[in-house]
């Protein structure tokens, strides 16, 4: 295990550490437990958003909170769920009068934990809805089965900006569904990662192969085999794109084009120009991208490739100014 | 090789397309060549700031371009220097009546073409100054042969700031130089890279081995051997540095924690983490620090430890807001 840690139980608690004593300013923790994460900047009125999962997805998901984005984010364990107390323990920290917007990656763990905290909720009289993300294409036939990845983003931002623009829980619930279900993502490793913890990857792949359609815990995709060149990758994942969500010529779409944690940004802007000549061979217009690191699996290698459909609506939420210690526009 | 590419020969152009493609209002090439990059945004009575250096180490070099930071670089391929052309052409490209800078890393093709590019400068009666970033403290006893790594980060960001504040072409140089006298970086890799072209490591690491020292390009730092936890190789790193720059109690640092690549940003901030702990058993404090991936060897993982000493005028330029395609600062 090729890893810059000290003991493995220590890892997200003294990551944590690393990041709260960085960013004084902008972020702190709730009711004393380094795990309910929470902005410093507290604006009374707005809409709060929080989200959560597991550790080891960097700047998922707690790289997203900070201005102009959301406002909380229960840290589990690496892969894990943070629990239900953590979540409520943060609502009431960030909550500001104008109800909370539950919005986080679609895992059965995340579910029952969010749910569970949003019925404690219903007792203190908060108003609060939910919505998953569920981007991942070939994770499964069926929209609602579908694990949330790098296609957050896009929700994240549409909530974050309607929010800041004092939008409604309604409003918000909104924007962020609409960019939603806008967007598709397709993703594809080349190396494992190990959870510290357990000390060993939890699958191989030969020193020539790929796992394409893998999820960012290392869930099984479509197929292993040797690895493709940039441009065949981005023929077959458009293609896949477009097969679940058909854009007619002339359409403007967001791209996402996210390293997965070791490949590197060099790669990430070769597959970005492959992917848009694949879009451009089909006539739909890329009007804005993002590529780095959005979605992260740790040391895995790899990288995901999300498409938002956008009109002027949404191109406003994205063009929205944000700042976290994770993630800055201007 | 596990890299998300098309054919070996590409993989710089093709980078670069996808850069330009996604940054249009940002950047742009000069004399139609695709490695002269320069920024989009020229103000005309500013020092102008050139880097240039080889490919594979983004966001080094190119992703300082931009508002706030510098001007033009000039890009080579991975691991080379850029032509004196090259780097003449993006300074005819971005100059702007003020004088230019030259400011790059201790290496020396990259120095013999900065200097052949400069003389031909004073054929055109436009005044120019050099300086190099060498900061890696392991790679010499004497400072002035030293490689400079990630500790440009706060040349730039010096140089930049005052740049923008109207400083004169000896200011920005003094500005840019006083960073540079006060920055120190350690460095280690836990597994080498590749280069596309070649398609195999040019050094290997065994499962449990690291390189304390290593240089950006795999050069051989001062041990090989078993992997070190996070606080030990802070209490080694810091050793390191105030060794070569003894700091008073009470003396106020920049911290720059450095991913080369393929480490996660989990790990970078336990590193943080245990750097502040062994700070703050010395009574130096950390002002302000900055983790990601800053200056990167493709995939390959470890980390870098910079330190920079601060007073009240490095930190007013460290705190200068900038905002390019790949950094970002409120």
């Amino acid at each position: 295990m090729k890893k810059i840690i000290n003991a493995p139980e220590d890892y997200v608690d003294e990551m944590l550490q690393g990041i709260y004593a960085s960013h004084p300013d902008q972020v702190k923790c709730a009711a004393g437990d380094l795990r309910c994460y929470c902005t410093a900047h507290k604006h009374d009125g707005k809409v709060a958003i929080i989200t959560g999962g597991g550790t080891g997805h960097l700047p998922l998901f707690l790289g997203y909170v900070g201005d102009g984005l959301i406002d909380g984010c229960g840290v589990g364990g690496v892969f894990q769920s943070p629990s239900a107390e953590q979540i409520y323990n943060i609502t009431k920290e960030v909550e500001a009068g104008a109800g909370v917007l539950y919005l986080y990656g679609n895992y059965t763990g995340d579910i029952m934990n969010f749910d569970m905290a949003s019925e404690m909720l219903e007792m203190d009289d908060i108003e609060c809805r939910s919505l998953v993300g569920a981007d991942d294409v070939l994770s499964n036939k069926n929209p609602e089965a579908r694990r949330g990845v790098a296609g957050i983003f896009f929700m994240y931002k549409a909530a974050g900006a309607k929010a800041d623009e004092g939008g409604t829980l309604d409003e918000v619930y909104a924007a962020a569904k609409k960019a939603g279900d806008n967007v598709r993502t397709v993703g594809f490793a080349l190396t494992p990662c190990i959870v510290p913890e357990v000390g060993h990857a939890n699958f191989e792949l030969k020193d020539d192969e790929m796992a394409f359609g893998m999820g960012i815990h290392g869930e099984p995709g479509v197929w292993n085999g040797p690895i493709k060149t940039a441009d065949e990758l981005a023929e077959e994942s458009v293609g896949e794109i477009l097969a679940d969500m058909p854009l007619e010529e002339g359409t403007e779409v967001a791209l996402l084009i996210n390293g997965l944690g070791a490949t590197s940004v060099e790669e990430l802007y070769i597959l970005n120009n492959s992917v848009r000549k694949q879009l451009d061979a089909k006539g739909v217009k890329v009007w804005r991208s993002w590529t780095g690191e959005y979605a992260t699996s740790m040391e895995m290698a790899g990288a995901s490739i999300s498409v938002c459909r956008v009109d002027d609506e949404l191109k406003g939420y994205f063009e929205h100014p944000v700042n976290t210690p994770f993630i800055c526009q201007k």
